[in-house]
């Protein structure tokens, strides 16, 4: 005949304490149940052991018993004063528990003649190292792990800011603008891993005219997944002519033309990875210009297969001739290819040193002969 | 020129926290001070490391430096980036204070450019494991110890009680008293150590009359001093008839002769040592009676050398002779050593069987014919 109520229990819940058998140290009573629930504040185990313990032996422990059960499994059961081959006693044994609570209950049945005297038994919390235990699969911090008593927390590297997730280490990367008409840009630490949980914007901001060209490396690898278009981490080029990506993967998007003078890179990474980033060079191209006429007896500087905006072209005579512009005799005049593709203005004349200056009838007649041709 | 001046300390007193030098992660500042003082509660001690170390380099550190103290003693300078022969950096190392206090100094001198990153350093208090550093000169528990995050209690074995003094573990051993004419007492567990803190009187009560004498064994232990008479450990007798001892040291007392039929065996002990203690036996003897005549034609039984208090003699007559005691016939009579050293009565004759019963007269003249005697 066993018992089959369950005591109500008696909660411990100080940080040690001590456990014994009923009308310890004298004999414990028979037909009694009782029951300890030991619990602890989080980050913290329960190590327990006995100082005492002599039960009334019997086989597999079905008469008297103590039996330690924590998260719904047994952790030991023991009765007796010594160790057999079906029976266990606690001995020297400490018994943690997995987690911050640990249950322990004894029990006498009806045939005990009151002859045994029960347990002594200690427990205290112990605490959990959480960084020791933090494994590659459950990184609790990205950089550095800071155990102390009763919990944990993260730090990063010099550079790097911790995230509000209290666990990744970002970095601040928005403040820069590149203004240069070329320029690299590339993921932090490139080709090492990226920071996590960081939101990088890249501004590229040239003249107005001029055409954005973005060459990604080959060498790229950004977080993805198979199924979904990266969802994680992704690579996203925002410019007036319209918005390219997100990319990511380990596929480099190669080269990306745009119509715009201004373009955004935007690089978002999430709290997990170790991905190897991206690195891309940009060049701002202008809208062309057709190849300038050269006039008779005029000298052109520089000569250049294709002229784009912003390029100059400077004309001078040859020896004997001067430029005539406007009425006025001219050493050097100089052009501009404009933003729109068309050039600052038309080529002045070279016209002899011996020739007399030009009425305004003659400048008409040479301007309607200019025309002609 | 260096600062003189000391700065006033921060007082950290969490059980974790971050310490950085100013401005950190900006350089620090020249001509700077900053102390800071940790402090945990009793039973803990302080771990510090850092995580970041990046200080202007100087011989021996003269210029700008981090100074960690304790209890007077400088435990660690560093300055740099590098580990030089003269010059040393945290790096991954851990400092760990003695006691519950740390002291932190950052300094750094005038000519500083501000190209320095400064440092950061993480602390935590730790828990002392009182019981592993007890050592057998420093015992802070008599038979058990149990350490617990910020401190430690002592239990004790089995049958023992713990002092008020929370460390040393006593008996109970004042409820028996001794009844039997003879017996043994000992202190507990002889000839293993006896229990410390221990206060044990044990009383032998045997009948009035009756004179204990007891005779320690050879093997005698107490705790004793060269110059002192027992001041810490002691046994002692006390009877009606006097006191004897204290006792103690290596040499048995012997054989004690008391003249009580009651004494009292008082022994202590204090808070340590580790002695083996006593045994003594203890016997009651009564006074003495002298050795009764024998009337003649009587038998006497016992036959002994001497008789004592409590001692019986059964008087019978040889065959053809009965006892006459009060003008009547007896088979046998009973006479008793009393505790004065008397005996109860006279032993009466034997009278022939075929003698005539004795008038009153007649008696009277036995009477008359024994006192003569």
């Amino acid at each position: 005949v066993k018992l089959t109520r369950d005591p109500t229990p008696l909660s411990l819940s100080g940080m040690y304490g001590i456990l014994h058998s009923p009308n310890f140290p004298e004999p414990y009573p028979r037909e009694t149940e009782l029951r300890w629930n030991i619990s602890v504040p989080d980050g913290f185990q329960i190590k327990l052991y006995f100082s005492h313990f002599d039960l009334e032996p019997s086989y597999l422990c079905e008469y008297d018993y103590v039996k330690i059960e924590a998260e719904g499994e047994v952790l030991a059961l023991f009765c007796g004063k010594e160790e057999t081959d079906t029976e266990a006693v606690p001995a020297q044994q400490v018994i943690t528990s997995p987690r911050n609570s640990l249950s322990l209950l004894f029990s006498s049945d009806f045939s005990n003649e009151e002859r045994f005297s029960g347990f002594m038994a200690h427990y205290s919390a112990v605490d959990v190292d959480e960084c020791r235990k933090q494994s590659d699969e459950n990184l609790l911090c990205d950089h550095f792990c800071h155990n102390y008593i009763g919990g944990y927390y993260c730090s990063c590297r010099y550079g790097y800011l911790l995230h509000s997730d209290n666990c990744t280490c970002r970095v601040e990367c928005s403040s820069d603008v590149f203004r240069e008409r070329s320029g690299v840009l590339s993921s932090l630490d490139f080709p090492a891993p990226y920071p996590k949980s960081s939101e990088c914007s890249y501004r590229i901001e040239v003249e107005e005219g001029f055409r954005l060209r973005l060459q990604f490396d080959p060498h790229f690898d950004v977080e993805d997944h198979p199924d979904v278009s990266c969802p994680y981490d992704y690579i996203k080029i925002k410019a007036v002519s319209g918005e390219f990506g997100p990319f990511c993967g380990s596929r480099s998007p190669g080269v990306i033309q745009t119509n715009s003078s201004v373009a955004t890179v935007v690089f978002h990474s999430d709290n997990s990875g170790e991905n190897l980033g991206w690195r891309l060079t940009y060049t701002a191209t202008g809208s062309q210009c057709p190849v300038p006429e050269t006039p008779p007896n005029a000298l052109i500087n520089p000569i250049q297969s294709e002229y784009s905006f912003k390029d100059h072209v400077l004309f001078t005579c040859e020896p004997g001739y001067r430029l005539l512009k406007d009425r006025e005799y001219l050493d050097h005049y100089q052009i501009d290819c404009q933003a729109d593709g068309s050039w600052s203005s038309r080529p002045p004349p070279c016209q002899s040193k011996t020739a007399r200056p030009l009425t305004s009838q003659q400048c008409l007649c040479f301007i309607e002969y200019k025309s002609r041709i």
